[in-house]
């Protein structure tokens, strides 16, 4: 299996159908293929080598899916950059990863000179937009265009696709290896899971391509054919003006994004008739707002994929009909059950199984899991010990197969003797009307081993003291798991991703 | 991935939810998973070793479906033996294999004493039927209920799960090597292609259960969670009465069955409205049988799946679009399009891709290709050269990459320069009313290189010449590929699987 096989696949099915549309420019199967080997035999021409990594940084783009087929086409390996990173961390991963080529588009060129400085082993910079290529650079289009058509050297099963960099709340990231194999597995599993509407209609990219849900997106389209509509980035009303007009048919968000989506005052203008799937992940859904989706997206089938880089990254799904149940309010909590290519597990601290309902470690078995982190043996040995791989997530299996996830496992708090959530106790506070934004950790404590210490962020112009929320957190948890002390602060230290980085307030508190 | 990850997965999700009903026996997944783990202690116990092929020779039973889990489950090997053998090839394959454990239920054990008298190998044997086993076999039912359960092995990936012998037309029967890898890919591509019905209803298994159909049906039910209603063999009466009883949702036929079943004067006596799909395999089905099937059994999605034991097995999918579609007459003479899994191209004898509608052999890549034939390097070399399966299939691709299959490779005859294909040769003879069945052949000539040889059987009480049935041929082909020569024969060679074994003839017109 090979992530360019739905290319030729669709190529041979249906050569005239469109495979991207971005801005004004529509691309077929065939067009796209014919590009892609070009861009493949002119990466060659520039130097790139077979087993080479390159990476690419800008924005989504119908060149951005194109370089996903072309780098493994003349047999390299993808290394997509997060476009969130600063110039320092990106220098970092570039050369953790010995990458020699580096794509960059117009909105990132300024930081090419930084990167450069930090790391001197780019051999290649290939300028991907519109305009002539910068002086020292290649051209994206010129490669497209007149690159020679060399044949694809369908790298694949155990040959590594790509690097992926993860990490950002634990230290330096670490670089995910994941085979074709790896990333065909997930695709086929989620199809096997009626992740992906059968129906047409496009399917919409506007999350970030370098994230890996949009490249098992990206992939699942061209084994399934479907025409993908690309947007550089997130912005709601441009997304319901797009959706209407190329009558999109399968949204694909985190949920923040629908909320912004179905809450925006211009919603009604748009006719939003066709979207029959709304697949989202990254978090829960918050019940609510799954009401108002529901309401104001009567045709649409609902799904949550949940997993991790390390699985390629889909490893459970809470399929439409969970969110059609009955029992939706509580199913909403759950990340859904094992994929049809995945094996679940939740195991003890010696790694024996638990029963349903006891929390744990979440473990994971099939296909999908990754070869290890790049150049890291004592990372992966850890991650895959016993033939599982270790998700870091605490959580618990009901009778029924659903997974439910209640915590980091370095963030639960053991205090005298027993397990806190630290989310639990962060949901708890942030019911407080006084409460914008909470982190709750473990600090080192003489008599209970650790004690339960929340960081909290008032809202502007509120005020509330320790005290108080000590008592309000009363009324929902048991007396050990309320915080013993509470520390305002102005802001949270927070990852690039958006995440409380916990470790930096750990070594604050307990330094 | 690994077969038993979805019998994990059942046990996990809906672990009282019927996994097999067989007669009045109803097993649910967590029985079955523990009597699987049972079977498989017990196996060690009685002398299987991580590595054993075992195989099993018997009518389809729950009790052959827990031996496809619980042989892996015991980090062993499956051998399913073809019931339609007779006793001289059994111990071929058994040896060939170097078996070391033999599974017999009450309808074969009278086999027993002749193999092991030919085959000297087998150190165990386990009888599995309700009786107290013969002298000096173990009971399965004695494993099931007593055997110590022991954790799956999970053999998993690369490791072979089992070796399925083929062959028949073409000399020795060869041990097809697959991988629990190739066999689940099939299996998600398949479920990724829509080819199980997403709805309820249970999936009768009537067709063998030692054929990669029924095991690939089997997993499937297992991963999906769906009961499977099994029958001990095809009678299209008790088929008609137990999918009426158990409400089934899903038949999985060969298009003769198919006939027999919706022909059967008593059909009409039956409420079949509870079949939504009908999946069918081992030749495409007549225009004719699908308009009186599709009339019958107006619920049924209609699907046919083509590939062979190398691939694991599928590789090309006829979907229910295709059925419907007003194109459908056509298609129907498809074995369908390439699944999400498989890359299908069509090359000419340097190995060269050929344009579509250009006849050549299928190849066909992707993760269910089999590793190669037990024991069998040279077989292995030239069926995998170039990194493709080479499937000894004569076809076409249509410009929407639909696949034709028009004969085998090797039946292909080569007459002054021209390919003639004897299905089309046979086709032409076949409409002849006094033509009950014919196999036509090449045999060398000075002149043309091949000539095209007809051998005929009549049909009882029918009378033609040579030159009737040549001058009736021209009515369809042209001249070169009308037979020069026609033989008429009371019988024609047939395999175990009942194909013409055009080996046999070319010899004997040859010789």
């Amino acid at each position: 299996m090979y992530i360019t096989q739905g290319l030729h696949r669709a190529v041979q099915q249906q050569p005239d159908a469109v495979a991207t549309v971005f801005g004004a420019r529509r691309t077929t199967f065939v067009e796209q293929r014919d590009r892609v080997s070009r861009v493949a035999g002119g990466l060659r021409q520039v130097g790139v080598h077979p087993g080479d990594r390159v990476a690419y940084l800008g924005l989504n783009s119908d060149r951005y899916y194109e370089y996903y087929f072309a780098v493994p086409w003349a047999d390299a390996v993808v290394n997509p950059v997060n476009i969130r990173w600063a110039a320092a961390e990106i220098a970092y991963a570039l050369e953790d990863s010995q990458t020699s080529a580096l794509m960059v588009d117009d909105a990132f060129l300024p930081l090419v000179d930084q990167i450069c400085a930090r790391y001197r082993g780019l051999e290649t910079l290939i300028y991907v937009g519109d305009g002539p290529a910068p002086g020292g650079m290649a051209s994206y289009e010129d490669l497209a265009s007149a690159g020679p058509a060399i044949p694809d050297a369908r790298r694949s099963g155990e040959d590594v696709a790509g690097l992926f960099y993860t990490g950002g709340t634990t230290g330096f990231p670490k670089g995910v290896m994941l085979s074709h194999r790896n990333l065909l597995t997930s695709v086929l599993g989620m199809q096997a899971a009626g992740v992906f509407p059968r129906t047409s209609g496009p399917t919409l990219h506007v999350a970030p391509m370098f994230h890996l849900a949009a490249v098992s997106e990206l992939i699942s389209c061209a084994v399934s054919g479907r025409t993908q509509v690309i947007l550089p980035a997130f912005d709601p009303l441009t997304v319901l003006e797009v959706v209407d007009r190329d009558r999109v048919g399968a949204l694909r968000l985190i949920p923040v994004m629908l909320q912004l989506l179905i809450d925006h005052p211009r919603f009604d203008e748009f006719d939003l008739s066709c979207v029959s799937s709304v697949g989202y992940g990254g978090s829960p859904i918050a019940s609510a707002l799954l009401e108002r989706a529901t309401a104001k997206l009567p045709g649409a089938a609902f799904v949550q994929v949940f997993g991790q880089t390390e699985l390629s990254p889909v490893t459970s799904v809470l399929g439409p009909d969970d969110h059609a149940s009955p029992r939706r309010t509580s199913l909403m909590r759950s990340a859904g059950r094992a994929a049809p290519h995945a094996e679940i597990r939740i195991v003890d601290d010696r790694g024996t199984e638990v029963p349903a309902g006891t929390v744990g470690e979440v473990v994971v078995r099939g296909g999908h899991v990754m070869f290890g982190y790049w150049n890291n043996p004592t990372e992966t040995a850890f991650a895959l010990r016993s033939g599982w791989l270790h998700t870091g997530d605490a959580g618990f299996l009901d009778s029924e197969g659903y997974l439910f996830i209640v915590d980091r496992l370095k963030d639960v708090i053991i205090t005298g003797g027993e397990n806190v959530f630290s989310t639990e106790v962060e949901n708890a506070l942030g019911t407080h009307p006084a409460v914008a934004a909470c982190a709750v950790i473990g600090i080192p404590d003489q008599q209970w081993g650790e004690r339960v210490y929340a960081v909290v962020m008032l809202r502007g112009g509120a005020a509330v003291t320790a005290e108080e929320l000590r008592n309000h957190t009363k009324g929902f948890l048991a007396g050990y798991k309320c915080p013993r002390s509470v520390d305002f602060v102005d802001a949270l230290p927070l990852s690039a991703a958006g995440k409380v980085l916990k470790r930096e307030l750990r070594s604050r508190y307990t330094g």
